[in-house]
């Protein structure tokens, strides 16, 4: 550990939080950590983080502020919390990793500029596994050089892109959920013609692994269509909010994406059907459903 | 090489036709080869191939006479020649590897069958590289017995998956090319959504290598939309046709599917405006002109 190293707040320590916490503690950043329900701080005492009982208390302590928490509203109301903006010092990056719309995370970098602090939106991808094992896709919006300042902490985490300006990392997390949606459509449908034509479509998969339309969503959810296996995984309903903040998204730039208003219809009417809390590939009982077996 | 192995003739030694007559001759089959351009089947005397002056006289000397042509019609023309059929021995076994409609492998296989001759039909994906390397993905179509019988003659063209009974291998070929259809899709219209949201579609797609947006698509057409490089590969005009050809077996089952549709919609469109001698992972085009710039 340097002196140079920035000191880090992170807020929200929950199952995606706690891990990204035990890596930066792992690469050596001083690290005071708070959340809600403090027990899931406390565990990370042991392994050398300091456990606040507020979120400011922790936010004066840092150079670095990491918000992982559950959605708009929850960051919003953290950040931007006067007790927040009160005990956090001139110059304070604050990196929100939460998944949010970009239209939040624009707001947010706007309204603590104004108070002489930086923000950075980062979504990340890859799941409780590349949490633990840091080995997380970061996605970046915002300011070039303040994102390259920040490399080292960023490397305890995983892998870094910056994508673009203010909201740019919360676009990419989203068209990162609208080709899952897409790809989860084109097996559904593509299994759904093999079947009905009378063929197998698990010798159909067995049969196409590994050549151009070979994906991990083919290897991972196909087989969960394959077995009909609709256990969560990302269910139904996260799938469709994401794909409603990707319509949000679109309306703004005036986007025509002809096959993403096809996904975001058939997951709304699976959400509608009963499907809300399956597994995201269950897309192929929405497609099985508008096409009844003859006879 | 044993007497109980099948003797072979190949009609059809092209781009794929003839790395496979390779391999059938480098595993010890007793082969001979027919082409309309007989240079073509010339080039495979020196591997050990008996070249013919017909196709009747190689089909003569078969006991399971493979068909690697253009499109429906020359497979039909061919295989249903009355002197083809005259020539064949009672209980030759037809497979054809060309990409046909369903409806045609099924009516060859009805049609052989009036004259004591089997028919298995089996496509093949995997391309120029796949047939020289004998590691095509080959997709069958036809009775279990029959298909297991030639288990020796498959192998040493690739990978064998018996998908279901006649015109189930046609279907899958077709079922394959919707994935990597919609796949394409996919990708052009997340990079669309980061691009004209102000972020970098190259950026974007680093950032989303290896996660759960992976595919064979974003490696290889993804990075034929970053350098905006549309020679084919494999051209829109190929790709339409493919999709009409899903079209007529919707039709035929009365299936809807939406992320087809859409997807055929837009290849349509960018074949009309100019597209179709493009890669088709020129579908990126199409989205873009659906989605003109602001200002």
């Amino acid at each position: 550990m340097t002196t140079t190293q920035p000191r880090i707040a992170f807020l929200g320590t929950g199952l995606m939080g706690a891990p990204m916490c035990a890596n930066l503690l792992k690469h050596g950043f001083t690290l005071t950590v708070w959340n809600r329900s403090p027990e899931k701080a406390q565990a990370l005492a042991p392994l050398g983080a300091t456990v606040t009982h507020s979120a400011a208390e922790a936010v004066s302590h840092a150079d670095v502020v990491f918000t992982m928490l559950s959605n708009d509203e929850a960051v919003e109301s953290m950040v931007l919390d006067p007790a927040i903006l009160a005990a956090a010092h001139s110059g304070t990056v604050f990196i929100d990793s939460s998944s949010t719309r970009p239209a939040t995370a624009k707001k947010l970098a706007t309204a603590l500029a104004e108070h002489q602090l930086q923000f950075v939106d980062c979504p990340v991808s890859g799941g409780v596994k590349g949490a633990q094992e840091g080995t997380l896709a970061l996605m970046a919006g915002g300011p070039a050089a303040l994102i390259e300042s920040l490399a080292p902490v960023f490397s305890a985490l995983g892998r870094l892109t910056h994508v673009g300006d203010h909201g740019a990392g919360q676009v990419a997390k989203l068209a990162n959920q609208q080709i899952v949606a897409i790809t989860i459509g084109a097996i559904a449908e593509a299994m759904t013609l093999v079947s009905r034509s009378g063929g197998s479509a698990a010798a159909f998969r067995d049969a196409i692994r590994g050549g151009f339309a070979e994906s991990t969503i083919l290897a991972l959810h196909g087989e969960r269509m394959i077995n009909r296996h609709f256990e969560p995984g990302g269910p139904c309903k996260h799938q469709y909010k994401d794909l409603r903040n990707i319509q949000s998204q679109m309306a703004l730039h005036h986007l025509q994406l002809p096959l993403t208003n096809a996904v975001t219809e058939l997951f709304g009417e699976l959400c509608e059907d009963g499907g809300a809390e399956l597994d995201h590939s269950a897309l192929l009982l929405q497609i099985e459903r508008l096409n009844p077996k003859e006879r």
